[in-house]
């Protein structure tokens, strides 16, 4: 086993390069795992741009396929060479948090509290997988089996925008004969319409500006598409609703407009579901608020995660009930992760999502 | 019976005033009740200012307890001299809302969805009850018989503040063992501190600026009171919960600042229950949202009504677990209302509620 | 309008025949509808064969297609040659069971609390569909329309099969990712099965001894079929998730046995959903059951109705989520329900649902 | 630090007696408490009697009150001489059980499943609390530090019966305004009632043939008692609710009249929560089940543990919102534990809690 490895490593803001650093050794509850397959998020550009902060020399990534190398000495219950993925997300499952069910604000292996973000830890507080190998903390709560069946690219999605895409239904509550409106089909939106048809919406309607991500939202179970670089959005989706409005809106870009149109197309005692990342203060109107009467729920979520959530969305995988293979456009090799930055940062290329092999 | 009554009538903004109306007849799925004791609301406040319009002439009130006088034709199930309630909002039970179980948002009898407050009826859209007879829409959903034993003025505050204020614990689902702050001890905060009494949380922490206020929570459940003139309400509240924040902050007041203080005290994952009527829009801080990966909960609930809910409400009242009385600090005769309408109006001589007999 | 109209009548243990009665008039509340198209169902069966009580001279059914053909003097919202459906289930919407959400427990327009199976009117306390024409009582919470877009058959099963179906699955809380099997493959389990798969389970195994119903089963969504006549059903169902039992299980056929077996492959904390009439006392298995210790849930379902439930179900049937043609087996006239009866009550020539047309 | 100490040792069906064993020694994720306080649980009488079978050599008792003595090596966030206290159940965190919510099905550290009662291991599968030291597993989820201000015996009834007998009230979802009927009035079943009390019920009803234990119930906030020895309990509670029945049936004692009385007061719709352990199969009669069409929900619960629930009852202890002091009734060292066993197994002289002091 080689002592030294390759690692994107986040310098500066505009710098993310390809370096090197010692291969970790694993703590008692670690897992050191090689990775086989790995991608880029938007949350990554973020910390590219300087937008998200995060300390220089940290490596970056939260998006791991691998296998395990080694485990820790209190590690029990896997076996190096096992080929397993583990969220982005990953909850002690110790913490008061966790063991509220509130994972992915964990407040450590042994917090007494809570932790605003605490689960996100790959590519945040510890170093990530956009690198030859992985510490996985807490493995026992987080390592998830591949099935035999299944190759790296089929999973590659499940860590991280398929929990979050799909967590966004689920915290909606959708239910049989819904309609729901998704605003951006971004790989996340894209998740999220997949997930409001896999809980059995009846009317799921779309929108974003650009052709391409429509066309892939029909792929992915809407019913309707709205340009909104062409229509008005709002007046579009209460046409379809017959004036009614949607049970559920879920925003997947992390804007005002988008937060904003979600909340107007929103009937009485609908729900709101939140997955954007926004970088400003939000308004929430006076008039589509109802004056705070209107019984409305508005929820936001974080990628969820630990092994349980990963081995639920590896069956749904497993099942054919969801095909992610679409949304990776590209392919590249890891000493090629700058090229892959730089594309998918600029959403050239109709890039999706990248897939970035060791 | 008479044939002529008196009413507070809404004019125009600035002005309610007692006046004379026929007494009306009750339509088929109507009753007609003769008001033995009501109250005014701060909602009525909102109108009497021109804040929140409504048409000029109309009866305002929505807090009736009274003496069925009459029954529509269709109606089934009561009997003429039978003492009632019915709540401030009166659900048809027959819109596809209130089949969903969203009374408040009611689409009307035949309605077919959803619409906006449309169980608000009384003083808003329909005659109101401050005055000597009152027409309750949809009967049969709407009347609950007062047992014997329980005076007009014990039941007084079920159709609204008590609907309310306990309905914005249970919209947040509070459990036992819950750390719980309740921005604003107005009457629909004391309710709401009484209602996260009554479910459960084990440390209730009570915000507002008025002492007698501040005493009265001590007496409705809070185990902690915070002087917002004194205190830096925020940081007394981490404080207060050794840093860790809410499990459920309740904003009763309707203004920003009350928003924004109980999203800034609320643990990730929390729940951010909202009773106020606003009167701006309202602004979410992008820090306290945690950039919207915070798993929060923003609810808002609009006085629950129907009989059921009267129903319960009664037997809470009964039961002796939470007693009102000493909500009522001021009693007038309905000839009286305009001056009862000023003292409330200016919260004069620490004035809570007023109980206005016709 | 004629003042006769043909019914199939209950005489006796025994004995359903085709009779003539008189046009009933609506009353304040009530719809006439022209039945257009109707069904028999299992239930009636039960009544055909004495296990379940009607009162002599009762006219069969519960599950309407027609055109309104007049309306009760209180109804609004509802034109006269509107084509509709209503559920088996009529709740009042009024009632404290239905204003608490729990419809099918309806204690009638006017009722102070709760009846049980109250919401199941037609063809059990009043004259049902298996007629020319029908009441419909508390017509304004019960009256859906059909879109154009729809014919009858395709409806057909929205009144009892689909939406008693679907919500044992809706009951059980099926969630993304869960194993599912579902126990007899009758019109009701199949509509279960379809139900799971709408709501996002992952392995969905149905049990039936029929191969036919099995092979129906896998058209509704089924992943895995198992032929309890060939196979230790139980044995199996552990074998297909690895020994970790399912998360939900599904009862609909009304037996000890397929109870049993429902429990026995439930894991620790799953939900048993049951749907089947039972004609006995049930057993539950002490070692199933883990001595109470088991943290299992036990949910029964009786067919959820009123119009917003309607609603949903056509909107899903209108989306092309769930075809229930291929049910609909055998086609008879009004005139040859006897011949219908016979048939279905036999279970010959693979029938699964019958429609009828008057 | 001694190297050997007592234990309250299991033998043979009918022989637990006080050993000597070698202090232990914990493992990475243990940590070692010496006992200042701990009792005697129903459970144990049945391992005594050979009814629920246990290996010969465990160490009994699963409701430990002590002091860190030493921590495994993987262990952080707690120090040497906390006093702590531990769950009946002590649930990995990091199973995927415990990942999904369900602690007390936890399969273990490393398990990729559920087990059925897997959280439960103090004195079932490892050695438990009747003795001077005991061996915590997986203490970073399981230790909860226990304030200054509280005694050991004011949290004595937390590891167990104050979470079973509340958890019992909380997985009913009792809401405010309940009518709860709780069905024996031993420990478990006087903590259901004061949890129903805690959680908002409007009438609880507390049914025993002991009149002491009736007592108590009252000052548990039982509003009316039933000594089913004297009257016919289900006409009773029929009378009480005015034949409405109750929404809230809990099942406290494990027999079977006790749950088939809890389902024929319950009403339509309404949910029978089971605490007891029962020791045969149970008989769902088919008419209080109204033939599976009642809309019943069934549920059962085993003890909730790990620290953030031990936590959340601790707040409620000190919050003087419940007062377990009246339980304990007796007090022995852990010399006499022979005699405790004695006095407690045979209900002498009005026991309801022993203390036992090592």
């Amino acid at each position: 086993m080689p002592t030294k490895m390759r690692a994107a490593i986040f310098i500066e803001p505009g710098r993310i390069v390809l370096g090197e650093k010692p291969v970790p050794e694993p703590g008692p509850l670690d897992a050191l795992i090689r990775i086989t397959l790995t991608t880029i998020c938007g949350t990554d550009v973020h910390i590219l741009k300087g937008e998200y902060p995060v300390r220089s020399g940290l490596t970056i990534g939260h998006e791991p396929v691998g296998v395990i190398e080694s485990l820790g000495s209190a590690v029990t219950g896997f076996a190096v060479g096992q080929r397993v993925i583990a969220g982005a997300i990953t909850p002690s499952g110790t913490s008061n948090a966790s063991l509220s069910g509130c994972h992915s604000q964990c407040g450590g292996a042994h917090g007494h509290g809570w932790t605003a973000l605490g689960g996100w830890r790959f590519g945040n507080t510890i170093d990530g997988a956009q690198a030859d190998y992985l510490i996985v903390p807490d493995a026992m709560a987080n390592l998830a089996a591949i099935p035999d069946g299944l190759t790296d690219e089929q999973v590659l999605m499940c860590p991280d925008i398929m929990s979050t895409g799909m967590g966004g239904a689920e915290s909606a509550n959708i239910r049989l004969g819904d309609s729901v409106a998704i605003f951006a089909q971004g790989p996340i939106g894209l998740c999220a319409t997949a997930g409001a048809r896999l809980m059995g919406a009846s009317k799921i309607i779309a929108i974003d500006r650009l052709p391409d991500r429509l066309e892939m939202a029909r792929r992915m179970g809407a019913d309707h598409i709205v340009d909104s670089s062409k229509t008005d959005a709002v007046a579009e989706i209460m046409n379809l609703t017959a004036g009614r409005g949607v049970d559920v809106a879920i925003e997947a870009l992390g804007q005002q407009e988008t937060f904003e149109n979600a909340l107007r197309v929103l009937r009485p005692g609908g729900t709101l579901s939140s997955l954007g990342v926004y970088s400003t203060n939000l308004t929430i109107p006076f008039g589509a608020y109802h004056a705070g009467l209107g019984d409305h729920h508005i929820v936001s979520t974080l990628c969820p995660g630990g092994k349980e959530r990963m081995r639920r969305l590896i069956e749904i995988v497993d099942s054919k009930r969801f095909d992610s293979s679409a949304l990776v456009t590209h392919h590249f090799s890891l000493d090629d992760i700058e090229t892959a930055y730089e594309l998918f940062a600029n959403q050239r290329d109709g890039v999706l999502k990248v897939a970035i092999k060791p």
